[in-house]
């Protein structure tokens, strides 16, 4: 198809297209005039990936090119194709020097092993979760994580499922980023509704006909039915 | 405790607690002469509540003076005072208009009622988990995120139990804005680690000594033991 479809089809603005063409995240069509290239399926998959990246991934410009010529070696195995990918979603966490930061990190090692997982040495989420850990032992807060680990370990099967590990990477990939953003979001999302239902009912603010039954002292502490103010 | 003491102990710098008294942030001390004002340990909870909302939280001076008001107004039932902090941690999310949104917004209504929660009509979470859901089925995604529900209300239940409902209102406030931002953190780290776990053993990548055992396509992929690039 000639340029202009694949605006069309993709939903991608002309001058977008061409700007991820100069930037080398789209790859160059198959030339066949002076004036005239043709463009195929691949620029599509392409596109959606570039689209799925930035506008839900919100990756700069810069992590993207990373993906992309990930996505377009094919000496790399497509665990390594995905990890570039995945690792972009994280935060870029600078390491620390000292006693405290390697305590973070030997403790984030032992909870991965733990978990019996496979993590590659220079992962992201490594120095990640030390800096939580670290921030939490400054906090004087429980650096106990096994909870939340056990967790996620349940939830990251299910999520697997749900990437197809022997389509075109670009599928793969796609698929990869807007699952961990995306049901990522979702959950983060419904954690605070359950803290607020849960708090609710601990605080005996449930509304005598909830499912959840009834809490005497909901029926004193009427007025509160309205719940938190925004 | 005088300025002076009140600044060394609680760590934050002069002109900082001096800027929070001119925003009312920070309560006024007890006037004990013209130019002398007495502190107490009132101060020192205020300001660490203030330095975990800023630092940890991340929420702007605005977001912190609605929490700040809403502490110090006791005729506001602490479940909403609580309510105003954790609501101030999410993304604000502007609502549209239109079939599909109230689509999404009555999907959410329906998980909300599945899982037994209380939620107040208002909660942000409910546009937030709306915008969520619309944005899946724009993209042809699945949006069944019932496990996420159903994990997030497990992990909600223990959360709840770090949280001194009892305790005086800043402190109650701090451990939920800690606790929910920090180990929410630590969750969305651990279930990216789980997923490159995952993705390693479905690829055969895993290495023949781990406690997960052997896969035998390790062997012939050796050489893909060092896993993604970062």
């Amino acid at each position: 198809m000639r340029i202009s479809e694949l605006s069309t089809r993709s939903g991608v603005a002309l001058a977008t297209i061409k700007y991820y063409l100069r930037e080398g995240l789209l790859h160059q069509g198959e030339q066949v005039a002076a004036t005239r290239a043709e463009y195929d399926d691949s620029h599509l998959r392409r596109l959606r990936l570039i689209r799925a990246l930035l506008e839900v991934g919100r990756l700069p410009v810069a992590a993207i090119k990373q993906v992309v010529e990930a996505v377009e070696d094919e000496t790399l195995p497509v665990h390594q194709v995905l990890g570039t990918a995945h690792y972009a979603l994280g935060p870029t966490v600078e390491p620390e020097s000292g006693e405290p930061w390697d305590a973070a990190l030997a403790q984030t090692d032992a909870i991965i092993a733990g978990q019996g997982w496979t993590i590659t040495p220079h992962a992201p989420t490594r120095a990640e979760l030390a800096q939580t850990l670290l921030t939490l032992r400054r906090l004087g807060m429980s650096t106990d994580v096994t909870r939340y680990a056990e967790a996620a370990r349940r939830i990251a099967r299910d999520d697997m499922d749900t990437i197809p590990l022997d389509a075109p990477r670009e599928s793969a990939v796609e698929a990869l980023v807007l699952g961990t953003v995306l049901y990522g979001r979702a959950l983060d999302t419904l954690r605070r509704m359950a803290h607020e239902s849960e708090s609710a009912h601990r605080l005996g603010l449930v509304p005598e006909d909830s499912p959840a039954g009834e809490a005497p002292e909901a029926r004193a502490a009427g007025k509160d039915q309205s719940g938190p103010t925004g």
